[in-house]
């Protein structure tokens, strides 16, 4: 097994880089901090006697050779940025859960056939860029790079401009390498497995996402001097809209969420009418055709509401991914190692994406998931127990170790 | 009669300082910009030979000699700054009107017998300072100076230490100043004289005004793996109260007007549920009943909204004043000057707030409007032609020197 303090000091010795305000963290992808993250993983990693790799997009491989020089590695991580307010563990665990199979194989002086390769994906979370899971999505094919590098934060500044200027802007192609399987560990970030009373999710699927970048444009006016029958006010339709989002999400309960998270309100005056508001859609199902149907009758209700207010309204699709069903055979690998751990599991879906969603794509691919404290998760409360963290880690190791063959 | 070239090329000249980004201003309080524009007219003041004034708020104040030195200056002024996405003579109008005034009383060489002080009001707008009309609030007595001071940005910088900053606090005591009358000249913000074909509006009264600062709090959550029954979705209880402001204003039109210009939401990440939103609504009415109305249902409205959301809802009065009633003695001088000169008028309720509705607590006062091209102010396209201009000046310089006598 692993070592459950070591792993626990390590998430706590990386929470002390982009402190966040509430006892969380802030530490968006290609930040300072995001950099000084990265720092402090190499140098844990090159502790452990790994090789690293860095691509152009920034993704990083912590390489344990393995016995059989032709063998493809088998690939474990996840990520280390952050919300803006974030929690500790969403995605870190998943990279230094990675780590501490590493350390332990060294401690028991395992040997394995496939070199085992740790991965920090940049820009999972998708606040400062989006889409979500973006160099996760350019090394299975989903983007291109130029793409990628063209993304804009809110003040314009590019993903490829930024990612140089923290300095690890890498040389190596992005996706040329081959993975033998791919395991990511994850926190559930959801409620399912600690209401259960279950150590484990095996995730079997993860639902598919769509992101619609809605902007409505009416005209900024007086609000005192502008009678109310002239108003062409775009808050206002934003808010018929964000009630529309919500009927439309209900209409599938349980097998659909959708929320905007995101909106900005232009020019922003207490005493301007908006003229132009600029929000995006967070729709998700494990259903393709539920996921379809929401996108399309939010375009007709968004619609019908802009044109009985005479406002302009335009939509953008920024992000989106099918629901995705996990490989069977690193699914029953995950399962066998719980079983055989003797931790209480379920199948799971997946409520959120995660870099395994796109990996899945090229690589046999899994995921593991412990529970969080009342399924809070993008939240600087989010928490686990030390336990929790341990058994995630001990099903990913067993799991790794076995498709990795000793 | 007035210069209404010179008055025009002064109104472009001071449109250069803090250009917007499609033609109008953005010249917002205690910015630099603020400070450019203030420079320039204290130079257009010197060159009519006027000293000027500089008070604790930063009002600054030219004066031209009367005959009488026992008389009270009869004021004249509005304010130089603008909305972030403001218009060319919003304000701007009213100060450089009145020092067209003075130009031309030097032209034709005509003495009065009260001083004649032509005045810029510091943070009209309230756009980046809550609440609007702050220094001449102060100079009324309506705030105290202190808590004027302490006011702050979004960002956090008090207005005390920006007007130090931009070299513009001065030393003369607020409110000191005793005054015979206060006229001011603004354009109209709303549609009706240029509908109704008129030159000139009469102001008798101006509508009263209410800011209530809303913040909901909910709790950040994941977007994708938070079931629907478990969110407390601040951003959906602020679509929901938005629909409330709107079904309010509308319940008592055409007597008020409702909407919120000021939203922001937090963390704003596409992939997280609004936790925290903050946002001020706007009522107005020219009924001080209406007004209050408005505020009690607005509190109902949204407690229940939050109630049955599981959200918590806090609300903050930010701004207000009440209805007020011009002085009858200016009303009238106003309205003789419009009959005398020959243009078409008619008695206006201003739509928005002014200076003078400060003043008028503390002086005998009136306003005079010019049409707006459309109605549409705080806006950079806002418009009007030099001939609207060079009406609304000739109406104030008559009623100004009947008042300040020759
Ligand atoms: N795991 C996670 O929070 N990923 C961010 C992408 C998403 O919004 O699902
Ligand atoms: N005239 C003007 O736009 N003043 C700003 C204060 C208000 O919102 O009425």
């Amino acid at each position: 097994v692993i070592n459950g303090e070591r792993l626990w000091d390590s998430l706590m010795e990386m929470a002390k880089i982009g402190p966040g305000v509430a006892g969380g963290n802030n530490r968006q992808t290609l930040t300072d901090e995001d950099g000084e993250g990265r720092a402090l993983f190499q140098s844990w990693c090159e502790a452990a006697g790994c090789s690293m790799g860095l691509d152009q997009m920034g993704n990083m491989f912590a390489r344990r050779e393995g016995t059989d020089p032709e063998a493809l590695p088998v690939y474990v991580g996840s990520h280390l940025d952050t919300q803006p307010t974030g929690g500790k563990y969403d995605g870190v665990l998943g990279v230094l859960g990675g780590l501490e199979i590493l350390r332990s194989l060294n401690d028991l002086n395992i040997k394995t056939k496939h070199p085992i390769v740790v991965t920090n994906f940049t820009n999972e979370e998708g606040t400062r860029y989006a889409p979500a899971m973006l160099s996760s999505g350019v090394f299975a094919g989903i983007h291109t790079q130029d793409w990628a590098y063209e993304r804009e934060d809110a003040e314009g500044k590019t993903f490829g401009d930024e990612l140089s200027r923290i300095g690890w802007r890498g040389d190596e192609e992005v996706g040329a390498r081959k993975m033998h399987a791919f395991f990511e560990l994850h926190i559930e970030q959801g409620p399912i497995l600690e209401a259960d009373g279950k150590d484990i999710g095996v995730v079997t699927h993860g639902q598919g996402l769509s992101w619609t970048q809605v902007t409505i444009t009416g005209k900024d006016a007086h609000t005192g001097s502008t009678p109310m029958p002239m108003r062409r006010n775009a808050g206002l339709a934003m808010a018929r809209v964000l009630e529309a989002v919500d009927e439309i999400a209900w209409s599938h309960a349980p097998h659909a969420v959708g929320a905007a998270g995101h909106i900005d309100v232009f020019p922003n005056s207490r005493n301007v009418i908006p003229g132009k508001v600029v929000f995006t859609v967070d729709f998700r199902s494990p259903e393709l055709e539920v996921i379809e149907d929401m996108e399309l009758r939010l375009r007709e209700d968004a619609q019908d509401i802009a044109d009985a207010m005479g406002v302009q309204i335009e939509f953008e699709k920024v992000g989106g991914f099918d629901p995705v069903a996990f490989d069977e055979g690193c699914v029953t690998a995950v399962r066998n190692a719980a079983e055989r751990l003797g931790y209480s599991h379920t199948d799971l879906i997946s409520g959120a994406g995660h870099d395994a969603c796109w990996i899945n794509r090229v690589a046999p691919t899994a995921m593991v998931m412990c529970p969080c404290v009342d399924g809070l998760s993008h939240n600087e409360a989010e928490d686990i127990s030390p336990e929790w963290a341990a058994a995630g880690a001990n099903v990913l190791f067993h799991a790794v170790v076995e498709t990795a063959e000793i």
